[in-house]
């Protein structure tokens, strides 16, 4: 079960080669798992005024085809794996409706892994409500 | 009495306009007024940990030639004005050393004002050694 | 007349003082007067392929309350000032809807100002229809 | 054979856990990469205007600690892997001199994968002298 959310290429994401830097993806990554924590039922600022951090550990991301200035970037985001006291992001980037002729191709794709933290940094297991929210249907968390 | 810092310009700077954006001068800005303050002996850091805070309350930019990719910058920063609970600095960027024929044009000046606040969030006037830290050379504080 | 588009504080654009960084506002800016050409008929993206381009040459900030994680902000855009060759933008962020009490309170305001430069980066008079498009309804050009 | 080079840590660069968000780790590896170019002889600056293109087609970051506001961090970069068409440079960043107790030790660690392109954007193989910049001192290129 994935989310889906947009983002509108700014001028300032561009570089002088003309396409988004590979800087500004990371970005677009806090994007996508920030609208499908919403989409379940609760943001990560509610999250995190529980005392919940999910700082990410580890991201890998592969750059397939540029994005523009001005494209409108489906973000797809889904939980890709899911434990006890981690949980992993994945998502694809297409060039969405509206943005030429090449609409729905995979831009970039890549991942996210979070560990969960408590209050005081240490590393805790998610709660029972957080398991919920983020196992994906279907799944059973490992 | 001003302190130059400096900056290389990164490609993630740049864009498709192949010159710095300008939303990075503001990031540029930030690094002069770290080095000001680090080289008058107190980094904002140590700062920070006595309590005080100095956000930016105000902010003015003016663009005259473009910044590119690689070059190196020098930031010339100095107190412009301080008062009893602010602090206004000024800032010229210039093309450095090793950056090309036009070395030493402004490419961009402007200047930042910044309140003193405490832990609470509540404007405070600056401690003795503060002023005395920011105090231009020669210049009384009003 | 003005065009208010929103944007959704990411977690990125916060600092250690728990607020968004001064440094962002400059891309919310962006976004204000690319999605105010966008309603007004042109994009900027166009413009750009016709030959034209308006880089910054003059902005200003003024902070007037910080903006927080997760904060749906209303950017309300305008001309302010239009010129031959030059214009003006005025930007006022507010709190938006869906982001706890204080919705409506101005965040940040500030304007940017902008040269009109052909292909060969040579300042230029704007063409007609682009009069047409920034010309703040019932105010003549100067 | 690896190069080291340095960037102190912005306010801009942290986020509200008070540690530098993960987005800016990308920035800090081109810092890594352009100084090691830089170090054998040819900026990439360079090497664009020569007309290649080395964008970046894959990232893997892993934050280990997580990196504070002013610390100094160094930077260290080496070629992994060299390709007739593609090169992979190899990066670790730690806490440098200055910044505290807890100096050496590694707080991200990541690599990039690079293709070569021409000024058409078609995968072009590495000129001669290209391969001697980036071929590791005593590893042949495969």
């Amino acid at each position: 079960m994935s989310l889906t959310a947009q983002v509108r290429v700014l001028y300032a994401d561009t570089d002088q080669m003309g396409v988004v830097n590979n800087v500004h993806y990371l970005r677009y990554f806090e994007i996508g798992r920030a609208e499908y924590l919403r989409d379940r039922g609760t943001p990560y600022k509610k999250l995190e005024e529980m005392g919940l951090k999910f700082p990410v550990v580890e991201a890998h991301l592969r750059y397939r085809e540029p994005a523009r200035y001005d494209d409108l970037l489906d973000i797809e985001t889904e939980v890709e794996d899911l434990r006890a006291a981690s949980v992993q992001f994945k998502y694809a980037i297409r060039r969405g409706a509206g943005s030429g002729p090449a609409v729905g191709a995979v831009l970039c794709e890549g991942w996210t892994k979070h560990a969960c933290l408590n209050e005081h940094n240490q590393l805790k297991r998610f709660p029972d409500f957080v398991l919920a929210l983020l196992r994906p249907t279907g799944v059973a968390s490992r």
